[in-house]
């Protein structure tokens, strides 16, 4: 196995690496959205093919919802075994009219592939496949490599669970991979060791059974669209913005002196990032840094709200449901399940009689964090270096990846978590992005890693 | 004259005149939706054709907007001169899936005609049209009418000031008639003397410049949802569900007693109210009965709510924007604009630095009280006994008509509001209704006004 001429192809495929990335990115793979469960199911098929063409065996497998890659090259004993991990699926494109081209008809423009899903995380798959596309003409990846990408990531992963309960012994690794996360800044590569956990929630309020004129009826029926405003409204101190679900803040765990330092030295650009989202000021939890309070500090956000009539003008109404979807950041060591009932208990508190509620969960998911000191992170680290040409910082991340914590349940494996995208790559957000210098580093550190592993 | 003749004609014409209110039914002339602009058009040219073939002189004057009916008949002098008033352009139908039938295909069941604008206020204008077609057959109304139908009723008549202002010799009445309101209940026939006005406020809020990943930045970015709920949900008092804008209630004329007294005795079902709106129990300011709340207490109500993902599933997004349609219902003696720049103050006071805040108006009218004792309501009494059959109450509504407020400033008119439809009718909400019985009641009504007020 020769690295240096795995490299050396990577770097005279790029053009034909960017063409194919567009082909997947051409896939509307929504997996909110019911209507593009066929596209799904066409960007599973798309990346099985891709993945044939490494000499991988790849199966399509069912899950109950849209299925999962599964795919391994041939066994070879005495090689460490590694986990592959990535998702298909994009977030809704959502609104449309923000895009400055269409979110899936990806563009390259500055030196950047823009589409949905462009960094998260068809992107960062990509790095990965086209590493091994080059591998398999110089003989294979030099480890025992099984490839999982998922369906299912951004609605919560639900069906992943008993998918892997129930295919443990194929998915028996000594480490995992993830390519999900991101540098923490264009030319600052970052493996992240830890990861906020999720709880997702939606409510639903009812007051009378149809939508009322609110002249004839106001100030006579309970109007649901006031009462969402005012069981949310108190979920925040309002100077603090600290959250006042009773018990929420019990099992945090502070930061660490050496880590509050750390992060203090890392090459973070304030400023830039308060322009970047054309923002006055900071804000957030009283006490703590912008890096702390978007990596290690507990949210609760307010996602989506819907009630009464939306359109152009003014209608009188006073709509007969109200609804939102609410989503709590976990870090260690809150529990999902204990955040959640807190949650529920301080909705349901506050929802006067005359007014039905509904919750309804969409994500359950705990913080994880990871050795900084083994010897798969130490590999991980060097080959991030071959592939950026920098030593990677270590940090921690705001997002959740649910799998982490699912590997390390299920399958009792840590996870190494390489990321190639950048904070302004806008992911779930119009004009998603991933710089072509991102992909083609990724894509170096993906083909390295395997050679480092192996060693 | 022969009132006789009029009302058994419309007898014998029940079954055409259905059919020709469906036919104005099918016209979509959405006020609010810049898209059917030319279904408002639409409407005013069909309604300009009916009232040619009633004798009328008829002409679609522009207003910057969507256009006014004005009609006259032959002036002949010593006749009092009525000004009548409706407005073809109705709520937009949303939400359209709770419709049993489409909202614009007219369709009877149980004895009532289904379509958005049955009862407000195409099926009023049409009793009215009605019966000016029957009295064209028998000499022509015995007053001098000018009809006035207008477009932007649903958005707050924007234009209709300057029109009226710039109209006012062709305008000038005794008196004005609107049949814009309602039935007490069904078979208690009213006559309503007093309106509440309206404030209608649109709210704004943006944070960063463009929609974010809940987890990647989530803790550190202002999330505009969180702070709406925070703003919108101190508007009210929890307990005593009364309105906390500093000022709100200054101004507020409390009911006399005999009004509340008059009040009590009304065959109110209370029971049947509930059950109709599917509500376990009543519910609003404290210390006021529920005739009281919606009829003659002020109220502020959030018509609709917009932020972040709102479809399917889940989306981790902070949502660059998120907005609220909030009104207010005023009573006599509270000033729009005062309740305006109070409603305004609140919000600004409370909405943090560092989120951009932008408010819309939609709509200022006051309140009305019309006199209960004049020579022209006991006509309206006599005439709408005669229509039907039965002594009517007199009542006060909680909606808002801002056009009684105009004719009483520019044009010095005091207004008749004789209302036909019923409260379940569902004006404003899916499945919107008027009873066949009431249109026939109404248009005997129309019909008999005209020869009582020539009397």
């Amino acid at each position: 196995m020769s690295i240096d001429a795995v490299l050396a192809e990577i770097e005279s495929t790029r053009a034909a690496s960017l063409e194919s990335l567009k082909a997947m990115l051409r896939i509307p793979s929504i997996s909110a959205q019911p209507d593009h469960a066929g596209d799904c199911r066409a960007c599973a098929g798309w990346i099985a093919d891709c993945l044939r063409g490494c000499g991988f065996s790849p199966e399509i497998a069912e899950t109950g919802g849209h299925p999962v890659v599964l795919a391994k090259n041939q066994f070879k004993p005495g090689r460490p075994t590694v986990l592959l991990y990535g998702h298909y699926d994009v977030q809704p494109p959502e609104p449309l009219d923000l895009w400055t081209t269409p979110p899936f008809e990806p563009t390259v423009r500055d030196g950047s592939i823009y589409a949905r899903g462009a960094c998260d995380d068809k992107g960062q798959v990509w790095a990965h496949l086209h590493a091994l596309q080059v591998w398999a003409r110089h003989g294979g990846v030099p480890v025992n490599l099984i490839v999982l990408i998922e369906g299912e990531e951004e609605i919560g992963s639900e069906n992943l669970e008993r998918f892997i309960q129930s295919r443990k012994a194929d998915l028996a690794a000594d480490v995992a991979v993830i390519s999900d996360t991101g540098q923490f800044a264009r030319g600052v590569p970052a493996i992240t060791y830890g990861l906020r956990g999720l709880v997702y929630e939606e409510i639903f309020l009812t007051g009378a059974g149809h939508d009322l004129h609110s002249g004839l009826f106001g100030g006579a029926v309970p109007n649901p669209a006031n009462i969402l405003t005012e069981v949310l409204g108190r979920l925040h101190d309002r100077q603090s913005h600290k959250v006042l679900i009773p018990g929420f803040y019990d099992d945090v765990a502070e930061l660490t002196e050496a880590e509050r330092k750390e992060w203090q030295s890392l090459p973070f650009d304030e400023q830039g990032f308060l322009t970047e989202l054309k923002l006055p000021g900071g804000h957030g939890e009283a006490g703590y840094s912008t890096i702390e309070r978007k990596s290690a500090r507990p949210t609760c956000d307010i996602n989506g709200l819907t009630a009464g009539y939306q359109g152009h003008g003014a209608k009188t109404v006073i709509g007969s449901t109200a609804s939102a979807k609410v989503s709590m950041r976990l870090v260690p060591n809150q529990d999902p399940v204990k955040i959640q009932t807190a949650f529920r208990e301080f909705i349901r508190s506050r929802v006067p009689a005359g007014v039905k509620l509904e919750l309804k969960n969409h994500g359950l998911a705990g913080p994880v964090i990871v050795s900084r000191d083994s010897d798969a992170m130490r590999r991980a680290t060097d080959a991030m270096e071959q592939g950026f040409g920098k030593r990677p910082v270590l940090i921690r991340d705001g997002g959740s990846i649910p799998i982490v914590g699912l590997f390390k349940r299920e399958l009792g494996l840590d996870t190494l978590l390489l990321g190639f995208g950048l904070p302004d790559d806008r992911i779930h957000s119009p004009n998603e992005k991933f710089g072509l210098d991102c992909l083609h580093q990724g894509t170096r550190t993906a083909a390295a890693l395997w050679a480092h592993l192996a060693r």
